[in-house]
């Protein structure tokens, strides 16, 4: 089934301890909609600049991903500029240009707007509004945000969590959100203000499913190399909502196995620069990943202690 | 089978935000025999001063820790204070007086040298050494250490790792050791150099077994209050070799349960000061807790996706 995701089409510039990188294929949208292009058809809205290079995002058409709904708007196109400490565990943004990207204001075309799965990326949430009120009668509906907007458009943000079944955030972001330090503490605050279950991405540490009465812990999966951690959050993000689309299981184990996916997409999209790290990923490679994810956390029933 | 622990008696004073405590039963080797003498017989060899309240001591006794290796020295018993900052996520040493576990010299008791399973607490690699050479046959020892020891007396601990089965080191104690910021790397820098599995605690993220080929995540149990770290690490080692220990089970899937086992003792530690979150705690509330881990980590095959 079809999945929508509205969100930034950019062009990153990236230093890691291991190389660097000019103008490259990033932006949320564009991670998300790799990841998620290996399980099931992706329509992706965004916006460009007149200085895009369109062979790049032929590049994403070539996955499978319909980009008829990507604008290009007269101007220059997002781009984004961040250093990585030596470990990776934390990067400096080196440079923000929004260009074109200041003034989206997404118009989701017909043929898009009976999508049943919609990923609201990380754009204003008057933005995000408006997506919803385009689309049709979706049957699953998530939200990113950032702290950009917790900051700014607090109220706004809280609108939308009324509309939307699941949010994705970071635990930085959901500890800012809720006021509270305690990730699941903070993601029980948010359940009481709409959403049904709450995703928290912990970076190295995995991901938290959190419902209100159950909780599942996928860990990251543990890779000896860790090239470039840009779009690591998005690919999860296009694996657990391209793998909800393809099966269409919204149940609690479904979701379980579509945050595994997840998982997988992230472990892929860290181990080169870029979306250059789903090169030569196919289902079967996919698959192997999910059954490893079995083999690292799964343990026997205890027996009884006598 | 009985489970020897040689380390530290303490009296610990802690400033969390929910309280503060003065002189309270600690030391790792205190929450390493609570916690595994749920599970199993535990001798514990130490020393306290001549000022160190017995009536402390008896209720350790009164869990069926042996404490007759326990030696009272003349002097002052070893005391720590630290103050944990608003969120838990990180804590201040205000005071370390060693007092007379800076002259410590273990003499393991005739009646312990039997023990199968053994855990070298955090004291100097040459002690640790030591203990080993007053042990008969261990079928399994562990060790633990800490940035000190790697710091400043790296070769005798690189010693200990020949003859030991299993190292238990946090997260930031292993990148020091092997000087790799890569966890995974850095337990496999640690398995060529003598130990056959490495136990990396980290801390609120849970804690990973790494074997040569083959690893395993158990994430720390989803908590909305946690009340005081001290000890968790120690109490999940206890559970971890307290569950060895009674179950004699080395093999792969025995240690992933013993795994869970620390897990859970760890989220009792915290609830309360010191080693009160164990009172209540029976064979049925571990075995629950653990059935709930269960559920917090395990998914269904993924069916095979056409």
């Amino acid at each position: 089934m079809k999945l929508l995701v509205v969100g930034s089409v950019a062009l990153d510039s990236i230093i890691t301890p291991f190389g660097e990188v000019t103008d490259a294929l990033g932006g949320s949208a564009v991670y998300f909609s790799t990841a998620a292009s290996l399980l099931t058809p992706v329509q992706v809205v965004g916006v460009v600049g007149d200085d895009y290079p369109l062979a790049e995002l032929k590049k994403l058409a070539a996955r499978g991903v319909d980009i008829s709904g990507i604008e290009t708007a007269k101007g220059e196109s997002f781009r984004w500029k961040g250093k990585y400490s030596f470990d990776l565990s934390s990067r400096e943004t080196l440079e923000t240009r929004l260009g074109v990207f200041a003034n989206f204001s997404p118009k989701i075309p017909a043929s898009f707007s009976d999508a049943p799965f919609v990923l609201l990326g990380n754009i204003h949430p008057e933005l995000q509004l408006s997506v919803l009120n385009q689309m049709k009668s979706p049957k699953l509906v998530a939200c990113d945000t950032m702290n950009y907007w917790i900051d700014s458009a607090k109220d706004k943000l809280m609108d939308v969590l009324k509309r939307v079944n699941l949010l994705i955030i970071n635990d930085e972001e959901i500890r800012q959100l809720s006021g509270d330090w305690n990730v699941h503490r903070a993601a029980k605050w948010v359940l009481a203000r709409g959403p049904q279950r709450v995703v928290v991405k912990r970076g190295e540490h995995g991901a938290l499913l959190v419902e209100k009465d159950r909780s599942f812990y996928c860990p990251a999966f543990p890779l000896d190399e860790v090239f470039d951690p840009t779009g690591a959050g998005d690919s999860f993000a296009g694996g657990f909502l391209g793998y909800v689309a393809r099966t269409g299981d919204t149940s609690d184990n479904g979701l379980r196995r579509a945050m595994v996916y997840g998982a997988a997409m992230g472990s892929f999209a860290v181990s080169k620069f870029g979306v250059d790290g789903f090169d030569g990923v196919t289902l079967k490679v996919i698959q192997d990943r999910v059954s490893r994810f079995k083999d690292l956390t799964h343990f026997d029933v205890a027996e009884a202690l006598a």
